[in-house]
C-alpha cells in the first residue's frame, strides 16, 4: 500500500524524528510505498495568504473563494498542488508531531490549512437542505487511513478522563473528528508516548515496539467509530437526534455506541 | 488600563480587520490604551526552530530547555521579547481570528508556541511531589483578562451541544483552558460570528454592536469558572477529585459548579 508521513519537529535526532525513521522503515519492511513529507526540512510555508493562488490580482483576498479558484484551474503554488497529490496517492497516512499547547505545532497546522482548500477537503457535494456536504464520513479523501503518533511531555494521569489538562480524547477531537474526519478519512486511535523528557533506552524499546505493531497492524486495525453526517444519525440541522448518543456529553456522543446501527434511517 | 489586540487575519478589509480596527477605536474610546499585533502585517514567523534563540550553537536543539535558557538570558529573538513584553504591558488580551479548521490559523499558533517559552509560560513555581507547577489559576500571566474573537463559516447549529461539529465549547477548550489559562489568564466567554460569508449589512450592525458592548465590558464581565489546579479540587496526581464535577463529563467537568467554593480544601 502507500504511505504519506507527515512528520513536523525542527530536531532531526529528535524523539520525533526517531519516530518517523522508525515508521518509515517497519513500513518498507511491510512492503508499503513511503513518503515522507519533512515540514521543516522543506521549510514548509505555514501561513496561508494571497501568496498560495498563483493567478490572483490585486482585489481583495477571499481565501475560500480563491483556494476553490486556483484548485479548479491549477493554479495553487506548487507546494500545495505536491501535498494535494501525495494525499490523493496515499492509502494511509501517519501525522508524526509532539503536542505543543494542546494542539499541533503551527507549521503543521499550517500545512492543513493551505493543503485543504475549497473543493478538495472542503465544499464538496450538496449543500442546501438537509444536506450539509460530502463530510464526516464522505468526501475526497474517503477510503484512506490516519493515525496521529504523538508525543507528550506531561504525564499520562494529567491527560486522563478526569485529568487537569482536559482528556486527551477531548483535545484530539478538533484533529480527529474536526481535520481527518471531515474529508473522509478513517481515524486509528492514536499512538501516544508521554512523559518524552524522561523517556530511558528502556522506555525507548518498549514505545518502539509498540509503535512498530501499531504501524505493522495500519490496514487491520479498528478505527475510532465516528458516526457518518449523512447517515440518519443527525437531523437537518446537523444536531444528533434525540436518543442517541445518551447518557454521554462533550465529544463523545460524536461515536457510535454498541448496538446502534451505521445506518440510522 | 492597557490592552493588546493579537489579530491574524491575511486580508485588512475582511470581517476580521473590521472587528480588529472597530476593537482599537471601542477601546480607545474607553480611555484604554491599545496596541495591536498584526501578525501578517508583521510577518510573523510561525514556525518554532533553532533560530529562535540567538546564543545557540551547533548542538542539538531542545526546544524546551533552549527557550528557557534564552528567555532568562535575554537571547530570544527580538520579535519574541517583543511580544513577551506586550503580554507583561497588558491588563487584557484580545485574539481575533477566523476559526480555521476549528483551531486558529498557523500563524497565530506560532505566536503561543514561540512567545510562550518556558520559564515564562510554563515551568513556573515547584514540580515535584504533589505540586505541578504554577498554572491554572497561577503564573506570570495572572491578573490579565483574556477574550477570543472568532469569526466562523459555518452555522451555530453546527456547532451546538450536540452538533454535528462538536460544540464550540469543547472545540475551544484546548485554547481557551489549554493555552490562556494555563500561564494564569482569566478567560471571558468567547465573541462569536457564525455564518460568516452571508453577512449582511444589517447582520454587520447588529453584531458590530454586540462586541462593542463586550469590548466596554472587558473588565467588569463575569469570568468562565475554570477550576484552579492548586485550590484542592486535584488530588496528588492532578486528577479531578471524585464527587466534583459529577453528573458532568467532557471538558465541563472543568468548571467550577454552583455551589461548590473555589477552594476546596
Amino acid at each position: 500500500m502507500k504511505i504519506l508521513i507527515v512528520y513536523a519537529h525542527p530536531e532531526p535526532t529528535s524523539l520525533n524524528g526517531s519516530l518517523k525513521d522508525l515508521a518509515v522503515k517497519v513500513l518498507k519492511e511491510e512492503g508499503h510505498e513511503v513518503i515522507v513529507s519533512d515540514l521543516y526540512q522543506m521549510k514548509w510555508k505555514a501561513a496561508a495568504d494571497g501568496d498560495d493562488f498563483l493567478s490572483r490580482g490585486s482585489e481583495r483576498l477571499s481565501y475560500i473563494q480563491d483556494s476553490k479558484d486556483a484548485f479548479l484551474t491549477g493554479t495553487l503554488t506548487a507546494d500545495i498542488q505536491e501535498e494535494i497529490r501525495k494525499l490523493l496517492w496515499s492509502d494511509a497516512v501517519v501525522f508524526q508531531f509532539p503536542l505543543w499547547w494542546f494542539s499541533m505545532p503551527a507549521i503543521l497546522k499550517g500545512w492543513f490549512d493551505r493543503v485543504y482548500v475549497n473543493g478538495f477537503a472542503y465544499g464538496i457535494g450538496e449543500h442546501g437542505g438537509d444536506k450539509w456536504g460530502d463530510r464526516y464520513g464522505e468526501g475526497k479523501l474517503l477510503g484512506r487511513r490516519a493515525i496521529l503518533s504523538l508525543t507528550i511531555g506531561g504525564r499520562e494521569k494529567h491527560y486522563s478522563q478526569r485529568g487537569i489538562n482536559g482528556f486527551l480524547d477531548d483535545l484530539l477531537f478538533p484533529i480527529q473528528h474536526g481535520i481527518l474526519y471531515y474529508p473522509g478519512m478513517t481515524i486509528l486511535e492514536p499512538f501516544v508516548i508521554y512523559q518524552t523528557n524522561r523517556l530511558s533506552q528502556e522506555g525507548w524499546e518498549h514505545h518502539s515496539q509498540l509503535f512498530a505493531n501499531r504501524l505493522r497492524n495500519l490496514f487491520n486495525e479498528k478505527p475510532i467509530a465516528y458516526r457518518k453526517q449523512n447517515a440518519g444519525h443527525y437531523d437537518g440541522e446537523q444536531v444528533l437526534k434525540p436518543g442517541l448518543g445518551q447518557g454521554m456529553s462533550g465529544t463523545s456522543i460524536h461515536l457510535l455506541q454498541p448496538g446502534e446501527p451505521r445506518e440510522q434511517f
